[in-house]
């Protein structure tokens, strides 16, 4: 596909010709999925140099735009493509979720009930300038049965054209139809907006990305969205919390990948051992180049320094994305569970205690959709939490919470087999 | 309450009221909502005069508007209330979904990870004139640990209000707070479209009614959405059916309760069999008042009766809620799969035969949220399926398909307790 082709779109075709696809690849045993899976991982090898070479025009593009570094480190494929295609290779090892029967009975009429786990149909997925997730979501769509409309960021547009063209050379070579995997060829935002309408045909729509694209999917799809990917994390330090453990988990949870979601943001630090724990915290975070937002309370016993200044009204309700700290002094556990409920994006957030009760209280009392107890929120991830995959974390009620896996890319009917059972 | 107070309402402070209170109910144990529940049966039985005096006059005022008879029906609670309040003390006795635990598993790093079920929050739920919905869904989202916003239907305001404040004296009595039952105390629409935009508050809209309802909170819900409820379905009679059987399965399915959303509303028969059973089927269901929209090849072999015509261009995407049963012949169970994919809302389908390899591809390829083999589509009903309640039925992909007990209106976190493990 060239660019000049790709901008011939219409959406509701593109729908039609997913929902048509999505029958194909539903069918599909586990054994036909995983060789698709490995010979895209084969076509991906095969067409590694035109891959490479799209993205160089893209990253040379970009710099010349004047991305950031951080944003064309994440589009930079060169040393990154290797261990993309050992995921697809990956996933192919997977164990298959579509088919499984669950909760089955023999109900007293004598019908055999069970629900059975069946493909979403088509996935809508909007993501930014991560190349990665073009062929990750492929994967992960392709092994539980899912044909899948992606929308990349522009930055990224030649990178994503080259990937799909492997990957539809690997669909044809396995009489699958190509269009169980589309993108959409141009990054115009109107896209985006008919792509959130076409209820007709996708079945749910994954936004992967910032804060902003998910409010965009929530307030304009007329498709269910899995909302998500954004956190604002905490920890409780408790009177009985270990010293020594504590700071090296807040450390390893603000510090080993502070532009996460799962990354560390905020601190609720018992008043009981304020005094003694918060100056604890900032010497052993201080070195990693972590800077310091304090309350009134915690700014009173830590005093002002460079690198310490007053929590301002919006800090206890930002997601850092780096090497900054929220530090604040609660007078008791209640306190430090009514803030992480106001303040919480209900992603990851933790207590640090040696006290079972109140370790249990606060596993049951905090509703995030990961809850920890004294280990590291950077834990919340389909990979850390034995998953094999991540398609995205979703921190909203229905569907799936947290980490989702292949399961969650999957749905369910009910089979009811009688012997000629009617109802009275 | 009085209609005088009930409309001073300002949606958004319901909203916090609902949120806050969703804390409490989802902190009480089971003992505690179990004896809620019973309470709310006895308050009911003790408002028993005040609840009929009210819905006489809700009956009265609709029959001077011309209300039909059915919705009269549905809207008198005469000889009603007692089965309602005896279903309340049935939800008592259920077992509780909150706090289970699943997924347990001790990964290689010494993280013990489990999910927990946890309330969903604050559940918005709009119906039509069924006040039996009122007590109805707010037992299952107390059992459940959550709060909830109702808005019932305009003709029976005066019935919902005094079967409010029953439930309310219940809450009172049970140290729960009443806001954790609502009910919006007007039926001006404008509260529907404020009701639908409060995603800060309430975590999923269940709508209960036909399909325009789902249709306006589909498409301007920024909130999830559980649609369902609305079902056009099919029986595909293959060559092996066993006729006498199928009949009586069919009998069933058509009229044990035609205004339902599991009753029949096509037969697909093949054409081997077609001149055979299609001439059964009628002199069969012809009895109980039923009449035929017949495709081209059914009208041929039926000819023209009074109360057999050849269906029209919508017929096999109308539900027809009474006593209409569309009829076509199919070349193949192919032919019959790929109608019911194009035609079907994704509720009730089956297939009656006798050759189990039929059987297995019918219940593998058809992707409804409930499909039979031998058994009456009437069986798509949380009570029948040994759910014990059933909130709705959904024909969506997301969260739950079919019947929805109460652990569908639950969800997960994540519980990831450690000693002190931190992400190399």
């Amino acid at each position: 596909m060239t660019l000049a082709e790709a901008v011939q779109i219409d959406l509701n075709d593109m729908g039609r010709r997913a929902k048509a696809a999505s029958v194909a690849i539903a069918r599909a045993q586990t054994d036909h999925k995983n060789a698709l899976l490995l010979g895209m991982a084969d076509a991906l090898e095969a067409h590694t140099p035109a891959i490479l070479a799209a993205n160089r025009i893209d990253l040379d593009e970009g710099r010349a735009n004047g991305l950031g570094e951080a944003l064309l480190d994440r589009l930079d494929l060169l040393n990154r493509l290797g261990g993309i295609i050992a995921d697809v290779r990956h996933v192919a090892t997977l164990p298959d979720p579509v088919g499984k029967a669950f909760d089955e009975r023999t109900l007293e009429n004598g019908l055999r009930v069970s629900r059975r786990r069946i493909p979403l149909g088509v996935l809508g997925v909007i993501y930014e300038a991560r190349p990665n997730v073009t062929v990750e979501v492929a994967s992960l769509a392709l092994k539980t049965g899912n044909a899948v409309i992606l929308r990349g960021g522009k930055e990224t547009l030649r990178t994503n054209l080259a990937l799909i063209t492997a990957v539809h050379e690997a669909l044809s070579a396995h009489d699958i139809p190509t269009d169980a995997v589309q993108l959409i060829g141009s990054t115009d935002r109107v896209y985006v907006g008919q792509m959130l309408k076409l209820d007709k045909y996708i079945d749910v729509i994954i936004p992967r990305g910032g804060a902003s694209l998910h409010q965009l999917c929530k307030e304009n799809s007329t498709i269910p969205v899995i909302t998500g990917g954004v956190g604002i994390c905490h920890f409780f330090v408790d009177v009985s919390a270990k010293p020594a453990e504590s700071l090296n988990i807040i450390y390893n949870a603000k510090t080993s990948r502070p532009s996460v979601c799962n990354t560390l943001d905020t601190v609720l630090v018992h008043r009981d051992i304020a005094s003694d724990f918060l100056p604890k915290i900032v010497d052993y975070l201080r070195p990693a180049g972590v800077t310091f937002k304090a309350d009134e309370r915690a700014m009173h016993i830590l005093g002002s320094q460079p690198d310490i200044e007053a929590a301002g009204d919006d800090d206890f309700d930002t997601e850092w994305m780096g090497l900054i700290l929220g530090l604040k002094v609660v007078e008791s556990m209640d306190e430090a569970i009514d803030h992480i409920r106001a303040h919480s994006l209900d992603h990851s957030d933790g207590i640090l205690t040696e006290n079972v009760a109140h370790a249990e209280k606060f596993l049951n009392e905090v509703m995030s959709s990961a809850v920890f107890w004294n280990a590291s929120t950077r834990f919340n991830d389909g990979g850390a939490l034995g998953l094999g995959a991540e398609v995205a974390v979703s921190t909203q009620k229905l569907h799936a919470r947290g980490p989702m896996g292949l399961e969650e890319l999957t749905t369910y009917k009910w089979v009811i087999i009688g012997e000629g059972q009617v109802r009275g």
